[in-house]
């Protein structure tokens, strides 16, 4: 029997947390996923994860070696090992290679799910062969994984990389972070949402927006209703375009960066929030750098980035060290 | 007679070009200095360069070994070797190199002033043993020169690391870059100078400014009146602490630095200038790094300090390689 070589690929997510075995060349070979909340305390979690994996790679006609796991995950250092006190899980503070090792021994890396998904990019995606680049990933919030010289921008602490929270409108939307005026206020699925409800609230525009519970709105319900020409969604994506262009710009400043590389649940939105974010990108966006950056859409599938994303952590370290 | 490993430190200015010997220890041995702008064409002015090092080597009892030469100058681009149509010097696009290299044949490094510096407080300087810091040079403009895990952040083209221009005023001030807001219109010796003159222009109060040719009022005169207590230069030390402390906590997002570092004549101003920068980062820095990420003055003598960053790159690919 053939033997091929894999790694664990793990996303834990708020909701649910989807795992995989993904060869080197970017397969997802197996895939599965589990309830990440209902699973307490935390070794029953990785106990059902493990029992699952086991019951697939039985029912294969493949033998899997695997080399080493990549976990994506909420404040998950990629220093210390540790997913630090994870909002809402209850859980506290897990070593997330220590539990792994319970069950198979294998090296470890963990990080957040957006330096996942630049890694996964890099390889894999539309960042192929680039070696400065931002991942911007929007989904509730918006959270950024920085690759500078081919590596990601991991900082002092483990927590570079936090694009949602520069603040782009003084005193402006409360974030979940506890300040004000955040990017991920305004750029992200909730910001979109909150963009739509002002201009609901403040105009008589017909819009049919209009005629929805105002808490059922989603990011995708703005979109249908822009791709309709609804002239109220399509002004809420030009607005959030604009501020994203913007703090690109001041972020090219630093970084000098090859592209800016939009995933996630709003960016699949795709030329509605591409076009007005590249044009405020080259009205701000320092001369040297005119017409030099690209703001791409993701080159990965929605559904395997995440694990490919995880996946791709234990790839990277396994090609730097062998 | 003991041969002395050194390198060759130059910092060519608008003005005058500094040049020296420095050791492996971070020491100038010898140096010197010349006008830049009266020497063309260009090779006149490595001729002259070249012809004062020649003298004064043989004016000193040792033998000195020149391993390599640095080089820090305006749009000098460490990728490409080029200093890009540098402004004012009228002398097109030069290829350094290649300059250096009809005199002595040595490995040659280039980069601009602002990144020499941070590679110079990198190893003889307050960033010693830091592997992720931002120094922010405040002479007449604002430069910053960005170090991750160790090295600096030249970004896809060479021109990473201009937080001068961030934009922190949207339609703020006009930048010599031809855009507004930016960040050195606010926090620079030309930029304290403009808000006093705003705030002379506006107000009645008493101050030891009103007295000044407005035309020869410089960031020395405004701190020295600060420190004497003048209230309208000590408002505009304040404001600009203020700006440059909120556009560091957007920074530290990004980066999650252990140290700004302040360097240049502005920064000579000190507490009056480290105090309301740190005030207004701890306000609006990320909760994960309030209290971790410091502010400091340059730990580099300011009048060494150019010619051994320019030594320092070359000191660092020779340990690189080597």
């Amino acid at each position: 029997m053939e033997k091929i070589h894999v790694v664990l690929g793990v996303d834990i997510g708020g909701t649910n947390t989807a795992f995989g075995l993904v060869n080197a060349d970017g397969k997802c070979l197996l895939k599965d996923k589990i309830s990440t909340q209902s699973h307490k305390p935390v070794e029953a979690f990785f106990e059902r994860l493990f029992t699952q994996l086991r019951q697939m790679q039985r029912q294969t006609k493949s033998e899997f070696v695997i080399k080493g796991a990549g976990i994506g995950a909420p404040n998950a250092n990629y220093y210390t090992g540790l997913m630090e006190n994870p909002p809402n899980l209850g859980w506290g503070t897990v070593d997330i290679s220590h539990h792994i090792n319970q069950h198979i021994k294998v090296p470890v890396v963990i990080t957040n799910d957006a330096n996942a998904a630049a890694l996964g990019e890099l390889y894999f995606g539309a960042a192929q062969k680039m070696k400065h680049f931002l991942e911007i990933t929007l989904g509730t919030g918006l959270g950024s994984g920085i690759v500078v010289n081919g590596e990601v921008l991991y900082g002092s602490n483990g927590s570079a990389g936090e694009m949602g929270h520069v603040i782009v409108v003084p005193d402006g939307r409360l974030c979940s972070c506890g300040r004000r005026g955040c990017l991920e206020t305004y750029v992200s699925a909730e910001g979109i949402k909150k963009t739509v409800l002002e201009y609901l609230e403040a105009s008589q525009t017909s819009s049919i927006l209009h005629k929805k519970d105002s808490a059922e709105i989603t990011s995708k319900m703005i979109a249908d209703a822009a791709n309709e020409g609804d002239a109220l969604a399509l002004k809420a994506f030009d607005f959030t375009g604009k501020v994203l262009g913007k703090a690109a710009a001041d972020a090219a400043a630093y970084f000098s960066p090859e592209a800016f590389i939009l995933f996630g649940g709003l960016a699949q939105a795709g030329e509605l929030l591409l076009t007005p974010t590249r044009a405020s990108f080259d009205r701000y966006v320092i001369n040297s750098l005119k017409g030099k950056v690209k703001i791409l859409p993701s080159g990965l599938k929605e559904d395997e980035a995440a694990i490919l994303g995880a996946a791709t952590l234990a790839w990277h370290e396994f090609f730097k060290t062998n």
